[in-house]
C-alpha cells in the first residue's frame, strides 16, 4: 500500500466509526454542537487570519493570479459571515429519519423507507477555504462523517479551520473524526480517495472544469458531479425586450465567476438587428467581451471579437459571452443539447409553446422561463445551504442541499411473516 | 476508436435520439405499444423458442451446468408469463411528469422539480433472457431508450426477443431504436458501454458477484450497484423460537438463488443449546449443508461442516448456510457490518430496544425485524415491477422500479425576475 493509501485508508477507517455513531444522534445534540462551532470560528478569528495570511502570502510568491488570491483570503467579516451559514445550517430540519414512504402489506407486514446518513462523504475541492466549513457542517448536520480534501494552496487556512471544528465536536461530545483533513501537500491523497470503495460511500470534486473532469473519470467510489456551468440564455423571436435585456445582463454580469453564470447568448434571427447592438452596449459598459458569431458579427461590427469554435464549448467565468444568431427555436434546442453541459438553461419568450418546448428538449438540471439563470442555487430555492449544483441525473440533479446527503433504508416489521413459493 | 468502442458510439447516438423522441410520449401511447409487445411476444413463441433451442443446445455441449442452462431455458410457460409482466408494467403509474416539489419564491418565481427519464440506460447481465424483455420494457415505461448488453450464452435468444419488440415498437410509430441489442460475442463491448460517458446516462449491472464487481470498479459511466446479497439472519436471545425457524428457513430455502436468501445465520450464545439442533434438522431436511463455527460445532457435531474464513464472505446462493453463535446484539451488529453486503439483514426478536439498535446500526438497504429476508423484493413492495436490488446508497436503495429510473429537473418560471447582488 502506498503512503497515500495508508493515509487514506487510516482516515477512512476513523471515519467510519465516527459515522456509526453520528447516525445515532438526535437532531438536538447536532444543532448544539453546530452553534458552538459557530461561535468558536468567530472566537478563532485571530487564529484563522494569521493561518490565511500564510497561505495568501504564499499564493501572491507563486503568483497565482488575483481571482484565485480573492478566493483564498480571508476576513473579519467572511468568517462572520461562514459563521452565519453554520448557524444557518443548525436552524434548518434533519433530513435523517424522514419516513418518505411507508405502506402496508397484505401479510400485515409493515414496510417504511427511511432516510439514513450516507456514512463517510469525501469533497475534493480548490481554493475557497470556506467550503471547508461548509462541506463539515453539512456533512455533520445530515448524520455523515467527513473527509476533506482541500487545495494546497490553501492548506494553512484549512488546517486551522479543521482543527477548531474538530476541537469543538470533542469539546461537545462528538467524534472529532467526524470531521477530518485529507493532507493536500501529496497529490496522490486524491486518487487513494477516489479509489477507496467500502470506506468513503461519495466523493463530491467542488470546483473548476478539470477537477471535475479528473474525479468523474477516475473514481470508483460513487460520485456526484457538480458545477460545470456551459449556461445559455436564448432570446426567443417573442421575447419582451426589456425584459431579455436585463435578463441576459443579470445572468451574464451579477457574478461572472459561479457556474450559474451566461457563457453564450442565442438570439432569435427575427430580433437579432433589434436585439443585439441595445444589450452589446449594455454589457460593454459592464465591461464584458463579446465574442460573436458571423450573423451577429454583421449586426455589431467591432463591437464584437470573431467566435472560435471553441468559445461555444467554454465555461469562461469571466466577462466574456458567446454569442450567436439561431434560425429557430429549434436551432437554438439543438446548439444547447450539443454544447451545454447540463447545468441551467434559459429562454426568454412570451410564447407558451416555445416555453413548452425548450424546457421539454434542452437536457439539463434547470430550466429558466423568463427569469435570469442567476436563481439556480440553492439559497433562493429555499434550501437554505448547498453542497454543491448536480450536473447528473443520479441520486441528485441541481442544488443539493441536506437531503440529497443522505440515502435510505427500507425497515421492514412483521409478526414472523414468510413468503410463500410463487 | 476500436471496433467495439465504434459499435457503442453508433448505438449510443442512435439511442440519445430516441431517447430525445420517448421523453415527449404520453403513458397513453407507452402503454399502447407495451400492450401490443405482450401480445407479440406470445405470438412469437414458436420463433422464440426455437432461438432459444439454439442457445440450450450450444450450452449443453459447452457444459455450463444445469443451474445456468435453467436460467436459460424458456418454455411457452414462461414466455406466457414474461409477457403478463409486461402487461403489469403497462398498468402501472408513469413517473414521469411527477412534480416532486414545487413553490414560489418571495420574488414570485415558480419552481417546480419535475420527473424526466435518464435518457440513455445500459443493462448489462447474464443468462437470463427474461432480463431482456423486463430491462426493455421498464426503460421504454419511464421514457429511457436502452441498451441491452445480455450474456452470449444466450444471444440467440436475446436477438429474437429484441427484434419483436423492435417491430412492435416501429409498428406503433415509436423509434425502434428505443430498444437496442449489444453484440456480446465481442467482450470489448461491456468496456466501450462503460466508458461511454456523455451517451450513456447509467449502466445497471444485473448478475452475479463478478459482473458487478468488473461494473462497478471499471465504469467512467454511473453505475447502480445491484443485486449481491450477503444476507443474514440474527436469531436473538428474546426470539419466538418458533418464528425463528420458520424465518430462518424460509429465507434460506425458498428460493436460495436469489440475492435476498439468507447466507448467514447467527444465533444468540443464549438460545443456540435449544435452536440450532431444531433449525438443523428442519434445514438438513430440506437438504442444506450448514458451515459452521466452533462453537455452533460443538452443539450440531457432524450435522454441519466446519466453517472457514471465506464462508463468512460468500454468496452461496445454493443449498447452503454459513453458521455462528455470536455472544451479544453487538457481536451480531458487528458481524454483519464486516461481512454483510448492505442487501437485506434480519433479526428474530421480541425486545424492541434490540430491534431499534439492530435497524438503526446495520447498514443495509432492508432490515427485516421479524420477517423473512424473501420479502425484499419490487413485487413484494408493491412497485409492480424491479429493475434490481440496489446495495449502493447514491440515487436508489433497495428494490428499483420505474421512479429509480428517473431523474428531475427544476422548471424555473418567473415574469422576468432578475437576482439582486447579494
Amino acid at each position: 500500500m502506498s503512503d497515500a493509501n495508508q493515509t487514506i485508508d487510516e482516515l477512512g477507517r476513523r471515519a467510519r466509526d465516527a459515522a456509526a455513531d453520528l447516525a445515532l444522534r438526535s437532531r438536538g445534540e447536532k444543532d448544539a454542537v453546530l452553534l458552538a462551532m459557530a461561535d468558536a470560528l468567530v472566537a478563532a478569528t485571530d487564529e484563522i487570519l494569521a493561518a490565511n495570511a500564510q497561505d495568501v502570502e504564499r499564493g501572491r510568491a507563486g503568483d497565482i493570479g488575483d481571482a484565485m488570491i480573492d478566493r483564498l483570503t480571508l476576513t473579519a467579516e467572511r468568517i462572520a459571515a461562514i459563521a452565519d451559514q453554520v448557524r444557518g445550517v443548525a436552524a434548518l430540519p434533519d433530513p435523517v429519519g424522514e419516513v418518505v414512504r411507508g405502506y402496508t402489506m397484505p401479510n400485515g407486514v409493515r414496510v417504511q423507507q427511511i432516510r439514513v446518513p450516507m456514512g463517510v462523504v469525501g469533497i475534493i475541492y480548490e481554493g475557497r477555504p470556506n467550503v471547508t466549513v461548509d462541506g463539515a457542517v453539512l456533512c455533520l448536520k445530515s448524520g455523515n462523517a467527513v473527509l476533506l480534501r482541500g487545495s494546497s494552496s490553501a492548506a494553512s487556512s484549512n488546517a486551522a479551520l479543521v482543527e477548531i471544528l474538530r476541537r469543538t465536536a470533542a469539546e461537545h461530545g462528538f467524534p472529532a473524526d467526524a470531521i477530518q483533513g485529507v493532507p493536500s501537500e501529496d497529490r496522490a491523497t486524491v486518487s487513494a480517495l477516489l479509489h477507496a470503495r467500502g470506506l468513503v460511500d461519495v466523493v463530491i470534486p467542488r470546483g473548476g472544469a478539470g477537477l471535475i473532469q479528473h474525479v468523474v473519470t477516475n473514481s470508483t467510489v460513487p460520485v456526484i458531479e457538480t458545477g460545470v456551468g456551459n449556461v445559455h440564455v436564448y432570446v426567443d423571436s417573442s421575447a419582451d425586450e426589456e425584459m431579455a435585456l436585463a435578463i441576459t445582463e443579470n445572468s451574464k454580469v451579477r457574478r461572472p465567476s459561479v457556474c450559474n453564470a451566461a457563457e453564450t447568448l442565442l438570439v432569435h434571427h427575427d430580433v437579432a438587428e433589434s436585439f443585439l447592438p441595445k444589450i452589446a452596449q449594455r454589457l460593454r459598459a459592464a465591461g464584458v467581451t463579446l465574442h460573436a458569431d458571423e450573423q451577429s458579427r454583421a449586426i455589431l461590427g467591432d463591437d464584437a471579437v470573431p467566435a472560435t469554435d471553441e468559445d461555444w464549448d467554454t465555461e469562461y467565468l469571466s466577462l466574456d459571452l458567446a454569442v450567436g444568431v439561431v434560425d429557430s427555436l429549434d436551432a437554438a434546442v439543438g446548439h444547447i443539447r450539443e454544447h451545454g453541459s447540463g447545468h441551467t438553461e434559459a429562454i426568454v419568450t412570451s410564447s407558451l409553446e416555445a416555453a413548452r418546448r425548450f424546457s421539454m428538449q434542452v437536457d439539463a438540471a434547470a430550466v429558466m422561463v423568463n427569469a435570469s439563470t442567476a436563481f439556480t442555487d440553492g439559497g433562493e430555492f429555499g434550501f437554505g445551504a448547498e453542497i454543491g449544483i448536480s450536473t447528473q441525473k443520479l441520486h441528485a440533479r441541481g442544488p443539493m442541499a441536506l437531503p440529497e446527503l443522505t440515502t435510505t433504508t427500507y425497515l421492514v416489521q412483521g409478526e414472523g411473516q414468510i413468503r410463500g413459493a410463487s
